[in-house]
Formats: structure tokens, sequence, C-alpha cells
């Protein structure tokens, strides 16, 4: 039953793909649970709808 | 105040409907809490975005 | 794989165990997905810990 | 760390930066760890995906 | 029906109380709904159930 | 800012500072964000608060 959700950014098939593998399978050997248990979701945020310490991921500026 | 979410596929808006009102009379029946005190969010997931077994669901044959 | 998340009150085990099986079959019923792919998971939250109105559920009074 | 995260209606990103200061204004002030730490999640539900009382939000009639 | 969700540390019975005010006066303030309409659910984290750049956060030292 | 979530079962220190590592590496990896930008938040549940097939965990019997 174990269940991961991740909340990040947009990603291609591809990185989805290889996302629920290598987090599946990461969890699997720590917990000791088999792969087949577990269902992973994958949710995209829209930068705008994410805030960091007050501001809109959107309109932050990485230095 | 309870609260139920339920993750599934995409559904039409006669089985949203038809949803929200059956896990309302599901869930008040047995907590004994009035129907009118329940909140309903149905998330429709893409099959991209679940993963079942380290495998996406868009990807998974069934037999 | 459809998941269900129940956010309520403390509950005896009868009850969770006639929770979790009210929901799976109304939710497969709507849905039309086998009983056997469903996940159900409760969360009995303290009424210290939720706000209704802007007040704690557990200094409200009901008339 | 503390991450909030706020369902609720479709939001201009005006209102949604002016929601994500707030919310992590009032939090911060009340839990003492810098504005910095806070994450927020907006989700914009579709009304057809949100039940209230067993009805679907986008159905009920506000008297 | 607006609901927020916030995850972070053990909090007094004051501060909860607190925090339910100040989220829900925050977000019906932006949001243009009345403040009876939020709901607020508070989740109280162990240290050892929080990891932050990849260490639990109960034994992560701050500078 | 990406969040992980895993719910699963109850699991010693040792064992949530492995996962909060190895579920971190994984996904940065992936997703290429570095780990410092990643948060874990480990769910322990209780098996009698979890149905699988319309079934208390605490109750199942695996063959």
């Amino acid at each position: 039953m174990p269940l991961i959700t991740i909340e990040g950014p947009q990603l291609s098939k591809e990185k989805k793909r290889e996302l629920v593998g290598a987090l599946t399978k990461a969890a699997s050997g720590v917990i000791q649970i088999p792969e087949e248990g577990f269902t992973v979701i994958i949710r995209e945020n829209n930068p705008d709808n994410v805030g960091i310490g007050g501001s809109l991921l959107s309109e932050m500026k990485f230095k």
C-alpha cells in the first residue's frame, strides 16, 4: 500500500517514467516492501500556484 | 467537517454527481454525522502521472 | 489505484471496518473499477487541530 | 519547512500573489518561524469536482 | 468550502486557536468568501518524520 | 520546492533517515533540482486506518 506523492514542476513523459521507477525502487529498498505494492502520484504545479517565502515561484529571481 | 478526497480517473459530470452523493451517503451513515457537514474533492489524475509497482499506469498492460 | 482519504473524528475499529467497506463499495459501484483496486486512508483529527469558520472545532458550541 | 495548502476556487495571478503573501505572513506571525521557511501550494478546483452535503458545488443554488 | 491545511511543528492550543483565526481571516480577505465557509486542518509533524535536503529535520544543525 | 510525501508503515528513526536520503537523491537525480530544495514528509499509518479492497489492512491475511 505505500503511497508516494510528489509535488514538483512540469515533466516530460520520459521523466515521469524515470521518476516513478526511481522513487519506487528507493522506497522499496528501505522499507522492505515489494515494489508491486507501491503507488506514486505526480502532481505538476503551475509556478503561479506555488509560493516560497511569501512570493510566487513564478516571480522569484534566482541569482 | 469530514472531508473525503478521491484520487481516480477522469469522470463525466454525471459520474461526479453520482460519486459525490454515494460517498457522502456511505460515510454519513457510518460516522453518524449529517450529510450537510461533508465535503468531497475529486481529483482526476492523468494516467501518465500515476505509477503502480514502478511503472506508469498509462503504459501498463492489463491481462 | 483509486485512493480515498477521509479526514474526520476518532472512530472505533468497528466503525473503521464499516467505513472502509462502505466507501469502497460506493466508489467502486460508480467508477466501475473492482473493489480490489481501492485503497482507503482514514485520518482521525484531534478537534483542537480543526478550524471551522475561524474557530477551533473543540471550542464551538452547537445549538 | 511549514507547508500551507489551500483548496479553493480559480484565482487571478494577482489574487494568488496576494494570497501567498497573506497566508505566509499570518502563519509566520503565529508560529514564529521566519517567512523564508514557508511554502504555499494553491489548488484551484473545478466546481464540478467539489461536493458539499452530497451535491456538486457547480449545481448548488445559493439563496 | 475553501480548505487550508498547514503542516508544521507541535503547537499549544492557544497557538492553534490563533493560527486558525489568522489563516482564515487572511484567506477570506483575499478570496472574498465569508470566513464561515473556511475549514483549517493543522498537522503537527514529528521532526523525525520530516526531511529537508535529504536530512532529518530532527538532526539538522542550525547555525 | 519539490515536496515528497510517503504514506506507509511505522518505521524506526534509522529507516526514516535512510528513506529521506534515498527519496531525495532519487528524485533530485531525475528532476535535476538540487537536493537542498527537497522536503520529505513521512506519514506512519496505523494498519487499522488503512483499507485495501474494502478490508482493514490490520485484518488482511497474507498468503
